[in-house]
């Protein structure tokens, strides 16, 4: 799987909060920007200034929504922000960029969430249905509504009982004039991690690539279920839910997170280049002369995977970091250019070569079969298809963008129908067993629906979930 | 009074509204566009199309907020609109601009607000201490909030709910997917009208000037108090409220309606030249050579003052109509630079004459203080300030951005110390039985409490009314 | 006439120039905005700060051209400027900003010209032959090459030299590193004053108006054909061409001219005001009512008939100076839309009225006639026009974008043809020995050459004047 | 060497033109984003329509400057493009983006360069002192002089006349309204290819990579000293220059191109791969325990220098592609901020290593220092540095952007006291044998100079070539 313009998935939502520190404003822009590979459509963040929520929100790369003038005015020792991830459908509507800020009786709160509440259609029906207003078709509205209806009578409390009435994945950061709490749901779908500032000051993130880049010790990941709390009286901790088997998307160490970050321990770049020995174990090709990588989400298991096999690994696809936002095709057809305005084959490598070529998944296969195609077109011998997991039959609910089932690929097909459509001489995936064997060793603590379709937060019934689309904002 | 960029004062906002044209959006556009004077910091439509709520809001001059592009995505048979005010403390937060859209228990519902509720703000405490988030500080979101929570069954049902339980001016719009409400409360401080196009369907308007320009027929005001909604089945109007004295805002006549808007069968440009020929008779000037208006506002009472006292009318300010909104000012000190920005003397008219000045108002003074001296510098023997209005004394809630009062001149102090304080040779305002006399002949129906502190709806206590600044966004 | 989008029509330039102010380019910037009426499509600044030429242009209104950060870059003690006009095509290309700054033998130099030559484009060519490249379509490279060419030893000499190869208009500005040069053709055509700051600094400028703004004294005309520079040892005045008749546009005082500016020791809007009276004279309406202006450049011309024929002056249409750059017309057909974006008639002071309409010209009649259309829709019982200057028969050769000859409705038509044309009850034009007497008492001084074909700067063979338009860029 | 923020360097041009297609300009668009590695800061297009020279240029990325309406303007056959490297100094001046587009005696013409003239300030004076002005402070206004100038009957002839007058570096593009003229300088410094296209059309690019997307063959390299003119009577080619020994810049090889494109036969990552391994040979690190590029251009010989070393190749250090141009740095000290805005140590891969860096040069030395320590931060036991070219002992004078001498790291201090500076444990670079060997076999045929100081093209005077600076345009 590539991130190629016409095969969006896969992306997720970044966030990034600050404690305690004369720049809060300032280190969550850099956290952000460190965090950018987690969402590119939109940026934005909160600051809080003598009881005063500063915001600033806009579309596209966080060096672009914010510029110096903007980054002055978000004063304040505390502040949240959040990238989110590009739809299908283009760009985020301006109504739907987070974080989110209102005004309750107790007050500003500041709201920014990564992840997907199962039952947010239903809530939200609920919540209106008793008089509440929505403003954007985003579950976090609904984590907002229920924290400003509660009646306990702390801020953490608050939010503990609207979390209590959700279910879903959330790594999420809330904020108001005093304090900063992060929450992570208690499967721990999506990460999040704790930081501390030379200052003192705390550090949230999603992971921990922005805590090196602002200069934080990383001190411990949030922990499932966990809330914390970092305010005038320093850090408390609360485990407020009943206890659940932590189920961390697996899918974090294969694709998403940063390949220099840390998730759980585990060090995003090692596991994947250990997937990629695995992968050569299970599926060796014998009459390989090279590996090669689609970049750049491949490049670490490919690495592993020539390692494992003995085999030279080279560049033989060459990516254009370039892209535009608004890319402008030619009307006449030319050859593989839907591939080519990101990868471009060097010929000079593939030519006459028997290759392997490593990539991270297959969504619905229509990148890989022009990726294929094009490596042998640029005179291949043989084009080996080897995917660093196993095959993705199942959609997310828990805050990955997907198509829906019928889209997957591997859902309604055998590997073999897979590798026909792909063109490729021969097609194989990382097993179960081998993930989880080079992930961490035991078959547990990991959410791999998108596998197996075993999902570990319930569903809600079909028909409770239609889908919002009745507010646009251009 | 001048609308001077360093004297803002006395500026409403415009709302327009169409229902039952294939180019609602465009002709709202066009509206909006004609209602341009009553507010230039932010415009925004929003339209219906197949249960969609489409939206576009901005920043700056209608022209600049929508393009070709933007206007074309706001497709549907009905749309709202709105342009605002500016207010002194700058541009208006991207949350506060108007129509608000949300999705409600009863499907999506958008409106559009000119006026100001006496109780917003307790109101919205209450609402808050419910659970209700605020993601504005506009009085709209109170509306908004309150007809969300009714359990009536109808949309106007709901609305009228709404508005029962609160006070305070509004000339508004509503929206839901099927039909378009107007409602304008039981005093009629706003103006709202109604016209119809040639294809059948309905507009809603501040001013008649929209409807001339989009070539719809003036139908009738919306009367105080009345609901009227236009849905599939045609117009329907309700009078829910017990009956009030009218009182619509008689500034209306005095400044802010457009000179070719009638406004309750009045036409604005003639009540101004009859309050100037009134003026003149109240407070003539024997040794005056010539009437120079304060211009744009003050040109009619201008002209029937020269009129009614056989002065000659004679442009001797001349207004550059190019001000930008960021205009960068020298760091030497220029004669009179603040005033000559927009007013220019012309010399040549006004040296070795005495010159009768008018103007609407005086709020604060420091605009006429500045322009008094420059037509003094500019070489005339003497300057007699006549305003066309009687001394602004009190501030306005219902929907004007005024100082508070002790920003007043006049709420301090004589005429001869304001005469004073502008450097005028001699100062006269309107009496308000001129201005009763001149507008319609009878002292009832208007609000005058700018003028004689007799507020028409009961104000609150003033603690109940904090002022509301907790979110900002850039 | 009316500047309405669709009948673009007699545009000219501003130019403006300070030395020795530490504020330079600040205070062109104020001059610039104070010329705005010239010219709205480009604005540009060039000042040199220790031998750096700084540069700033682009496209649209100078308080939007120039934001603080980009004024703040154009520093130095002496600065040049320009407004340029909009052209009927469209909006101007970036090449075609002013002023022009270029790199030479001799230092480098900048040149900002309000005018046009008629040998232009034979000049060019032949330039071209010797090797010259131009990188514009503008004259101005023209006489910017001719400069550079210059054997001759001081930079005045130079230009003098280069201004004696050219025929037509100028009021030009040119800088070098030491000294600013103000040039105007030898029939002063077009208008340029010479004004002295407080700090001993001067100003040049189109027009008196910026002197005002800026608060500098006016200090007398540049004569037609002199040469001002003015550099570190004061100001030096050369006359190096033949004695030629003064030539000024007389269109200056009927249109361009913004109403409080001197020119020729006339002020404009007296002189606009002697021409209504004349015109009263010349052609009384003894059934009319009222007065109405075409605003805004009929207002002075009307305030004048009315008060010669004792009639009563009324703002019978009022304009809305919102215009935006990208009107957006609606699809369907709407009465005198085209009209009433800028005009809008008001009905309850014309309707049942006999009307005297005073407009500065007609050209090609499609805008009176809507306007006349408008008016009498409005319900007004006759329609009289009145144009405050003769038929313009002639196109301009000498800096105004006029239609050519056959697109002019007075060149082709009579009077009566014209009226029938326009649809009014009647339609008069001042007599030539009606503007001559009202404007300066006797026959020569002026080009007059629109109404009378008399151009007093021999044009070239037409075969010359091919149109450039090879290079265009947006 | 990287191309971080602070250490600008080695940055070139790309020029992309196409005859006889009916999208030449869609096509040109692609090709300069294939060659966007060659320049970020500006981007321009033109094309010929009906003699019609359209242009677009801009500042930025070339999927920025062109939006969809931008690139349906430029129509025609027949179009040339240009990206332009970032200056030391910060962003393109608009008046120095190419291509330039002048008029001349024999009509439109424009020109993109890649390279740079040596004695192109000595020409231009020349040229000034004859007359000619300059809008830009480029060379290649200086050749666009030159051929504006010429005698010549035919346009290539005049180019070629033009271009006997100048000396220095250049892979040129140059059109009139018939056709598209290919340059190449005697020496062939820098490449340039000609593709055909699959309707006939021709291609010419700095690059093969452009040929590539855009679907082209590969037909040549055009030669150095060679012109190819295509127009409508074909492809012609002329030798018109004496025979010189080509010099290609070697350094193409180590840092410009893109790794999958072919130059002189080469392919850029092949050749990147054997310098890794060459370097492996002459500079072994016994202890090490893995290598490690310094990200992206550092990649292809780091693995070719652990495979050679049979060590393990590893991405210890991870890029970030997201980077902004204006990013926002904290007011406070970051520990290794300025690098890890780009470059962020995988510490798990580092911690307790001994690590080969692999870098392709130093410049300034300054960031890799930065990186040294950056990586020591992280755990490394310890650091050695191997850079992939000699090392840099002289700039260039032939169209790349190279600090002076005074500034570079290795002109002044020997292999120790560099390796002191940069604190590595070892520091080794390739030797100019090794270079020689690995890249083509022999030691002719390039251009070392920056290696060697052995300049093939004379260099002038220093005297003659003073800055240019004169002109500044934001």
């Amino acid at each position: 799987m590539t991130d190629l313009l016409d095969d969006h998935f896969h992306d997720a939502c970044g966030v990034c909060g600050v404690f305690g520190h004369p720049e809060a404003a300032n280190l969550v822009y850099l956290g952000l920007y460190a965090l950018q590979h987690r969402g590119q459509e939109s940026a934005g963040i909160v600051s809080v200034d003598e009881r005063m929520f500063l915001t600033n929100r806009g579309g596209g790369l966080v060096a672009d929504v914010f510029r110096r003038h903007e980054l002055a005015t978000l004063k304040g020792q505390q502040a949240i922000g959040h990238v989110r991830y590009s739809t299908a459908g283009g760009s985020i509507s301006p109504r739907n960029r987070q974080p989110l800020v209102v005004d309750t009786a107790y007050g500003g709160m500041a709201m920014a969430h990564n992840g997907n509440l199962v039952n947010g259609v239903p809530m939200r029906r609920q919540l209106e249905r008793r008089g509440s207003i929505f403003q954007s078709t985003m579950d976090t509205e609904v984590i907002v509504h229920l924290t400003a209806l509660s009646r306990r009578k702390t801020f953490p409390e608050r939010l503990v009982e609207a979390l209590g009435q959700v279910q879903g994945s959330y790594a999420l950061l809330a904020m108001n004039e005093q304090c900063v709490i992060a929450a992570r749901d208690p499967y721990g779908v999506r990460p999040l991690v704790l930081g501390r500032l030379e200052n003192g000051g705390y550090v949230f993130s999603s992971e921990t690539c922005a805590l090196n880049l602002i200069g934080a010790q990383f001190v411990r990941d949030v922990e499932p279920g966990e809330v914390v709390m970092i305010g005038p009286d320093g850090l408390e901790s609360f485990f407020p839910f009943p206890a659940r088997e932590r189920r961390l998307c697996i899918f974090e160490y294969i694709y998403f997170a940063r390949p220099d970050s840390i998730i759980d321990g585990v060090n995003v770049y090692a596991s994947r280049k250990s997937i990629g020995m695995r992968l050569a174990q299970e599926h060796p090709v014998p009459e390989a002369d090279l590996v090669i990588p689609v970049p750049d989400s491949g490049v670490p298991a490919a690495l592993g995977f020539a390692q494992a096999a003995g085999l030279p690994f080279e560049l033989g696809i060459i990516r254009n970091h370039y892209v535009g936002r608004t890319f402008i095709e030619p009307q006449q057809t030319i050859r593989h250019f839907g591939v080519k305005i990101k990868l471009n084959p060097n010929a000079h490598i593939i030519a006459g070569k028997h290759v392997v070529l490593v990539d991270d998944s297959i969504v619905r296969g229509t990148t890989s079969r022009k990726i294929v195609k094009m490596v042998r077109d640029a005179g291949a011998k043989s084009v080996h298809l080897r995917i660093s997991s196993p095959p993705t039959t199942h959609p997310c609910f828990y805050g990955i963008d997907t198509p829906t089932q019928s889209e997957l690929l591997a859902a309604l097909h055998t590997v073999e129908q897979m590798r026909e459509y792909v063109t490729a001489d021969s097609l194989a995936f990382l097993s179960m067993e081998g993930m989880y064997a080079t992930v961490n060793g035991s078959r547990t603590g990991y959410c791999d629906a998108c596998f197996s379709g075993r999902y570990p937060i319930p569903l809600p019934r079909q028909e409770e979930n239609t889908q919002l689309s009745l507010l646009q904002e251009t």
